[in-house]
């Protein structure tokens, strides 16, 4: 099991492989985003995407699918997470894209008022085929510590 | 149709409501979320949540669902979403909750670099029936200026 203690900033990780497929975009945005440029081709030819695109919530779904896959075989004493900070949308994701994700710690500190408990960022970066950001964000993380005596202050 | 100087910022919206059925909390996480927690009642009950919980990933889609049906009837000249700020899961989302949404204008300013682009920040809480809020984010938007000219500088 992954403790608080046992994190290193800077430390990296690259993962994952998503096939993006026509009917799943479509079927994402049908329930939770239907505006036409996710549902119709015309439409979407009309617009800056140029073709059918996947909902900026659907990359977030399909790399938090990545990351659960990625990070549950590693154990980690996880407290949950309390939210996101500048996630950003850099390109449209297209059917037929192939999705990866990058992530790096870049800071944890422990928490003075529960001294039990630790604060996590990651940057996570989510990659198409040809290697270009399609997305970024970043993560925030509660973990367990494991010690807290020791580690306080 | 709404442009860029018909938003006034301290406009507020509210609107939505999202029933949340066990079903759909469950085929979500299957899909996009696959921890313990948010797919079965037992290994819930041992969390912090108490009980089954949607993913805060299906919340975000729930919200954007609401969103797309209250701003599609404004037809506002929309160039999209460069990404999303401060993005917070405050409360659990379950099964049988309902969920609504308030939204603020806080932020309007013209693009420097290309006036015919305005740039907004909207702040969106989620609540649910207890008037809670469970979700809140700020979400940044790009629309069009109707007459660049006029407006700039």
């Amino acid at each position: 099991m992954q403790y608080f203690e046992d994190l290193e900033v800077g430390t990296k990780a690259s993962f994952g492989h998503y096939q993006v497929t026509r009917e799943e975009v479509i079927e994402f945005a049908s329930k939770y985003d239907p505006q036409p440029f996710h549902l119709d081709d015309e439409a979407a030819a009309q617009t800056y995407f140029g073709r059918l695109s996947a909902s900026g919530w659907h990359t977030c779904a399909m790399t938090m699918r990545m990351m659960v896959e990625h990070f549950s075989s590693q154990e980690a004493a996880s407290l949950g997470s309390p939210g996101i900070d500048e996630l950003r949308w850099i390109k449209p994701v297209y059917p037929g894209d192939t999705l990866r994700v990058e992530s790096e710690l870049i800071e944890k500190r422990q928490s003075k008022s529960k001294p039990d408990m630790g604060f996590t960022k990651t940057r996570q970066t989510t990659f198409n085929q040809h290697d270009e950001p399609v997305m970024t964000m970043i993560g925030n993380g509660i973990i367990r510590v494991r010690d807290p005596e020791a580690s306080a202050g």
